[in-house]
């Protein structure tokens, strides 16, 4: 069920509160472009069915929604490949909201699809990875949030390197010329613990 | 400046509430499809920076935001011959809300623009009532509204006829067989009064 859901997009509210609380523990804070976050010691991620107030250094809110981007068959194959969130082993996480800049959005749909993907392949570099890192992007923009997008990354331990060599090639894109802030928040969790409030 | 603006997309949050104050006395209020709204006697218009509290019978929120399907070269097209809103002689307008089906938000990017454009002809069908007829589009399902777009048309009671020419034209299409709920919502005001709080 799970591994077909990215084609039934119903937008859910998802905050990401950087705090004292919350089953992650926060090993990093980087400001990668611009303006960075300030240092808290633990990550909430919270679903809008589990309510509860984000108290904390900072929170972040986006909605997962239908995709802007992606074509059928392209959208197959991620949903063929992907992984859910949640693993048991995903005990390494990573959140890099990302803001782009005005001249992104002034490009009309055709535009953005081409440097995203015919030009920079950011959905192939994605795909890659497969199934070894799980995914879920938030959109923030249309709630007037800071980050146009908050993405959100769980992996093993064992494929930290890969991670880090997906996010060395997207950056390395035509597309990210448009990224104007981005922040790399770095998380981990014992093995067992809760992980999120709301799997979706 | 105006005419280019459809290419520059910060989002601006809109409210439209049916109630007892506003410029627009409300003329009509159908159901198209789905359940209606509640009969209201005006209706007020507040962008994101004019402030004040909705007080009314119903209140429905949509941002303006980028461009989803229109290609660069469509969007110069529109740009070049829509017309601002606020014109004195446009004592008549429409609020339409609109929601599409779980089956139309399950489709990929591709599949949409295929109904929207290649098939409906949606975007051509609204070009032939330019540049009689202004038009501002707001997405309201990210921020978990009963709707997923509110669309506003202005124009002269001249071209009352023409625009409803154009709805019919577009309510017979392919893509209409996906909107699950539609009310159409017109309004009127006497010529010289304010029409709307933010004009952008």
């Amino acid at each position: 069920m799970a591994p077909s859901s990215p084609l039934i997009a119903t937008p859910i509210l998802y905050t990401y509160t950087g705090g004292a609380a919350g089953p992650w523990r926060i090993s990093s804070i980087e400001a990668v472009v611009g303006e960075g976050l300030p240092a808290a010691a633990r990550l909430a991620v919270r679903g809008a069915e589990s309510g509860g107030e984000a108290v904390g250094s900072w929170s972040l809110r986006g909605v997962t929604s239908n995709g802007r981007y992606t074509t059928g068959e392209e959208a197959r194959t991620l949903a063929e490949r992907q992984p859910s969130l949640g693993r048991a082993e995903a005990t390494r996480a990573a959140l890099i909201p990302i803001r782009k800049s005005p001249s992104w959005w002034a490009l009309a749909q055709d535009a953005r699809r081409e440097l995203l993907q015919e030009t920079s392949r950011h959905i192939s570099i994605g795909l890659d990875y497969l199934p070894a890192i799980a995914r879920r992007l938030h959109h923030g923009r249309d709630l007037g949030e800071p980050f146009d997008f908050l993405t959100w990354f769980e992996f093993a331990p064992t494929h930290e390197a890969d991670f880090n060599s997906l996010l060395k090639r997207l950056r390395a894109t035509p597309e990210w010329a448009y990224v104007d802030r981005e922040v790399d928040v770095r998380v981990r969790r014992e093995v067992g613990e809760q992980a999120n409030a709301l799997l979706a």
